[in-house]
């Protein structure tokens, strides 16, 4: 296929390289021009604008965030009216924009789909990656081949494309929760006088054997937190987008509230740039143990 | 070994059958009389008194909670002054029942082990515990072969028994804040329309491929509560006890509250009976859902 | 003087019709044209536009919320480039259009005041408001007369507008943190047979005597909340705007989430037109009171 | 009348001394033996044992905490069988002691008063204390002059002693909540720039005018909490009476838990002796404030 790829950060750049290595013609743009340039000798083909990224059978677009896409889409006037290009959005948005970008593609009456990912930049690279993908089925049906070359599995939640922001924001808190999960009870431990690297081995190793539990509990266990997998202050986007998913429809959140404010704290004391487990410095510093 | 076994509830019957299994000599007693009876059939002894299961080399206990240790333990006055059985107390106590208990282990003069498991009977039955033990070295040394017939890993924490529970009580907390985030993250999913049981399984074979996450989603997804594999008035006093051994040690755990008035949310609409998953739905009833 | 007056609801009403009393000309205007009939015919004068209540020494704004703000200053273009008149700006705003509306003013050159109330449209019939004003020094002494008429007392806090607005969002947070209190303490002791409605008088004769208490608390033992004083919705608006400034500098607040799930829960259960103190359902709830 | 005082720490002394002054008869016992000296100078009788200040017509009794009423009654076996004097504690027991004591004057024959006390020492010594009393109404009624003698006010709440307890350790809730808002509200304006002492001040003038918020308000303000009006290690113990209250009644009070937080988080940076007041450094802290 012919493929557009808008958004090069180091999600996109795992996932075009995928994707070039599996033969598509990829054409590659990212709002800062040095993006993509080091796929552009990979095989990938630089193109000059977003807009030319909509001119093959898919368009996948990997933003950091809300601002970013409405920069590109909703103010940037994209994709053009009546593109036969798919539009598969693969970044995680909030469901307020997420619901402002179905209505737009549909006014424009381009095909749209979101696809949103769980994994690292790693899980990318080695096409491990989960997805949730959301949208008109038979777009779906169409960019489905794509999955098996970016992921390890794909699931369909429906054909409204919000749906898959929806699942990707519920997820993510999930794994927020882990992280502040383990910082207290490794607080707690320590405050005991127990090893909490030691201790998270343990109870991630009898109960909690995947990576996400294993890679943040290593992060908490040893306090390194730098350099981040994901920064704090992407980390508390996440939180955010939940929150405001929840009020929309009513839904009280106590864990993501704590996360709130576990975030701001670990941010008011300098760790934004810091990898987001370090969130489990607050639970230390409540107790005195920092 | 002789092993004396105190408390034969679902989790001590399946224990002692691996052990009687294994060949041991396995006497049994429990403050329900016909609680052994069935292992009476199987090979095991059935004994007359508490004092009875302090005769062989080791002596275990499991039983169910604090009150119980008390009664036969510190105001039933054993171990026998001087035993040289040691006595391994594998049941979850309080910290504060924990460090009685050491006391008065060390003023008795027999050595004690604590050595706590995760696992529920069927885990116990297939001899696939984890175990975290602590106590004495040489003590620990004696016991250890054990762990083998009962449990697929255990791991030493140092030689304050006390240990092992505090790791037991924060690794129980992990497993309370996995079911309260899932039971949000369903809560906020089910509000837009999209169907728990099929986000649960998503999130967790992507990212929480493990019995506790697939077991208690399942629970959730499908609101299937009973029979309880754990009673939720149970999976409340692991909650306090997280509390007040936070309380000791001024460690404030902000996800702990949350759990705390969940559960009490839960059993004050009728729900202690019910598999302790049955929180979640104290998250679906705070946003209209139920 | 004379005196624009932009947003004519009840306590628009309240405020201009004391303005009027007090011998002054007063120019009105509603985006709802029929507002400000009634004080028409108490000597006010209705005016076209929202620009025609920018001619006098003053026009006072009391726009309900950011989007009417919004519509009117910013959208609108409003006040004239240049205008002479102090703008007053007496409504709650977020911060963020707080600052926004500072900078929109400096460019504009027009001096602009923010001086928000506490009190309800009672209040403030009474001339019983309480003030907190922030801006220009020279301009505050000009409108400082026009406090004597409107309120019983107002504070200065510096020259930058939008500390009133910082004031008066945090000054809410302890009125909501007030009926939440008052919410949890009669759902506790009605669980255990107590009257919640003679509890509450006898505490609030004891500890706290003053109408923000009496007055909610009045509403809670007797499960009055309907005609409201002051909308749950309107509440909740107020409780966002404190979380919304709060994340700007990185200040958690975990009384405000509380705030947050008690009015979505609130909401969930259909009784957002209900007063704000009818959070106190959502205690009882918890506990299965109701 | 003559009236036994069991605890003459600073507020039995003051209690006391006001009974002395209105001419009553009063036999003064102390657990630490130079406790009543002073009072025993100004017409008071020093007794030598608790079971002497049962001889008279009322015995009051004040003690600290739930450890020093079980030394004293339920394990020193008073009030002695069959006693005739009216027992009327005004001490804040937790329920379970509450209740306890209620079934141990039962058991004995002797009637038994709780009535619980708002106000400080200088409140007591002034004898603008506010009551709250529950037990059998004839012994209330033959109690109810000394009200007039120690307190501005006091109100029945029907003739289980119990409830006197719940409703102080719920009105209690209410004022370390009132603390906790302040302290929250505080640093947000903090974070902004604002004075938070002059926050205060108006916030407090305009919508809380009354001693509780005055007084810790100016504690807050000016960031004074020594020497101690209350301590915070006592005011730990209330909260955690209200969470245990809770507990036995299933009632979830998320503000409480925010409490429990915020002392374990102040006793864990020093603060125990400090006044309560002093829980708002925590949330300073929380915000990079400190």
């Amino acid at each position: 296929m012919d493929i557009g790829v808008i958004g090069v950060g180091r999600m996109g750049t795992a996932m075009a390289r995928n994707l070039i290595k599996a033969g598509h013609g990829v054409y590659l743009f990212d709002p800062v021009p040095d993006g993509p340039r080091e796929l552009g000798k990979e095989g990938g083909h630089v193109v000059a604008s977003a807009r030319d990224a909509f001119r093959g059978d898919v368009c996948i677009s990997m933003l950091s965030n809300d601002d970013a896409m409405r920069a590109v889409f909703i103010d940037g006037g994209l994709p053009p009216q009546g593109a036969k290009t798919i539009h598969m959005n693969m970044a995680t948005a909030s469901v307020a924009m997420a619901q402002e970008l179905a209505a737009h593609h549909k006014a424009r009456g381009v095909p749209y789909v979101a696809a949103c990912v769980w994994g690292r930049p790693d899980a990318a690279a080695a096409a491990k990656l989960s997805v949730v993908v959301a949208g008109e089925k038979t777009a779906i049906d169409k960019v489905e081949p794509l999955f098996k070359v970016l992921a390890q599995r794909h699931t369909r939640v429906g054909d409204d494309p919000v749906m898959a922001n929806v699942a990707k924001i519920a997820g993510n808190l999930m794994v927020a929760s882990a992280i502040e999960a383990m910082g207290e009870a490794a607080a707690l431990v320590r405050a005991y006088g127990l090893n909490s690297a030691d201790f998270l081995t343990m109870v991630n190793t009898a109960l909690f054997d995947v990576p996400v539990y294993r890679g943040y509990g290593d992060a908490i266990g040893h306090s390194k937190y730098e350099p981040p997998g994901f920064d704090l202050a992407l980390g508390f986007k996440d939180v955010r987008l939940a929150l405001a998913a929840s009020e929309k429809k009513n839904v009280p959140l106590p864990f993501a509230n704590v996360l709130r404010d576990a975030f701001l704290d670990a941010i008011a004391h300098g760790d934004s740039k810091k990898d987001w487990a370090a969130i489990a410095t607050v639970a230390a510093r409540r107790a005195g143990l920092d």
